[in-house]
C-alpha cells in the first residue's frame, strides 16, 4: 500500500480505528501461524499497511501481543460496568460468563493459548500474564463475595475451580475442533451457583481428612 | 559426539533407554526454546547425539512431538491399571490424579501447552490430540459411572467439568510461576466427591429454567 493510500485509509478511520484494524489483523495473523513464524513484514501485509506505517503503531510482535491483551482488559472492564449497573448481579454475571466463552473464535482462543505458552519465555509477556490473573482473581473473588447467598460459600476456593476451568474451556475452543463449548458453560453456571449457594464442600488436602 | 561413543552410549542402555534419553532431552528443548524455534540441531545436541545417529531414532520435530505424546499414553495406561488393581477405586483416582499434577514439572506443562497451540495448525498432531481427548473422555465417562454412589451423577456432564479444568491447571502450571496447584488440586478433589455423591446439579442451558 502506498503512503497516500495509508494516509487515505486513516483519514477515513483515525488513528484509534486503524489501531483496532491492526489488532484485529495481529490476531488472525498469529492465530494463524504461531507468533514465532509471524514477521512484521506478514502484520503488515495482513493490515494492508506499509511497513514503515505499521511500525509508527507498533514497533514489535511484542508490542502487539501487549496491545491485544491490554485490549481484552478494556473490553473485560466494559463488561463488568454493565454487571454493576444491572439489578441482577448473579445473573448478569452468569449471561457474560457465557456469551464470552459463546462467541471467542478459535482463532482467538489459538491466539490465547500462544499468549500462555510464551509466557513461559518472555519475561515482558510473563509479567502481564501474571498481572492480569492477580486482577482477575482480585475481581472475582470480590464479586463471588457479594454474590454469595450461603455462609457456605468459599470465594477464594471457587475461583481456584473457575480460573482453571475458564482457561481449560479456552483450550478446548482451540485445540478441538469438536469442542462442545455449550455443555462446558452449562457445567461451568451450574458450579458457579452451587458454589454460591454453598452447595460445595469446602475442599481439603488430599491427605488430611475432610473437616466437614 | 563421535559415532563410537554414540555407539558406546548405545552398548549401555540399549535402544529404548536411547529412546527414552532422546524423549527427555526434547521435552526440556521444545519446553525452553518453543516448538518453532527448535531445529533437529537443536534436539541431537539437547541429547548429545551426532545428528546422524539422532535421526536413526526420529525422523521430525513432528515425529518427536508424536513420540512424547505416545509416552503419556503408555503413562496414563499404567496408571489405570494400577487402579483397577487396588481395592478402593475412588481413593486411588484420586491419588492418581493428584499425583500427576502435583509432580508435573513447568517443562512438561509448557509442551502440553505448545502442543495444544500447534493443534491448531498441524493436521497430524490435531489428529492426534483428538484421538487423545476421545480416548481420555471414554475412558473417565466409563470409570465416574463406575465410581459413582448416587443416582443423580452425571458421568459426562461431570466431564464436561473436569476435562477443561484439568487443562486450566496444565495451563496455570505452565504460565503463572505462583500458581497453587496444591489449592487446585484439592478444589478438583471436591468437585470429583460432589459430583459422584451426585451433589452437583445437572445443568441446563443458561437460558432455559432448571427442571430441579
Amino acid at each position: 500500500m502506498t503512503g497516500a493510500a495509508d494516509r487515505a485509509a486513516e483519514a477515513r478511520g483515525g488513528p484509534s480505528a486503524r489501531r483496532a484494524h491492526i489488532l484485529d489483523a495481529a490476531e488472525a495473523c498469529f492465530a494463524r501461524n504461531g507468533f514465532h513464524r509471524t514477521t512484521m513484514q506478514d502484520l503488515a501485509r495482513e493490515a494492508a499497511m506499509s511497513p514503515g506505517n505499521f511500525y509508527r503503531y507498533f514497533e514489535s510482535k511484542e508490542a502487539l501481543v501487549l496491545g491485544l491483551v491490554e485490549r481484552e482488559r478494556e473490553r473485560g472492564t466494559l463488561l463488568v460496568a454493565e454487571m454493576e449497573g444491572s439489578g441482577d448481579p448473579r445473573g448478569t454475571l452468569l449471561g457474560i460468563i457465557a456469551r464470552y466463552f459463546a462467541s471467542i473464535t478459535r482463532e482467538a482462543a489459538t491466539l490465547r493459548v500462544e499468549i500462555w505458552s510464551e509466557s513461559t519465555r518472555n519475561p515482558d509477556i510473563a509479567a502481564m500474564t501474571a498481572r492480569t490473573e492477580a486482577e482477575s482473581r482480585d475481581w472475582f473473588v470480590t464479586t463471588l463475595s457479594e454474590l454469595a447467598t450461603a455462609p457456605d460459600c468459599d470465594p477464594a476456593g471457587l475461583y481456584a475451580l473457575l480460573a482453571p476451568l475458564m482457561k481449560g474451556i479456552v483450550v478446548g475452543r482451540a485445540a478441538l475442533p469438536d469442542y462442545d463449548v455449550a455443555a462446558a458453560i452449562a457445567q461451568l453456571h451450574a458450579l458457579l451457583d452451587a458454589g454460591l449457594d454453598g452447595r460445595l464442600p469446602s475442599s481439603v488436602p488430599p491427605d488430611r481428612p475432610a473437616a466437614r
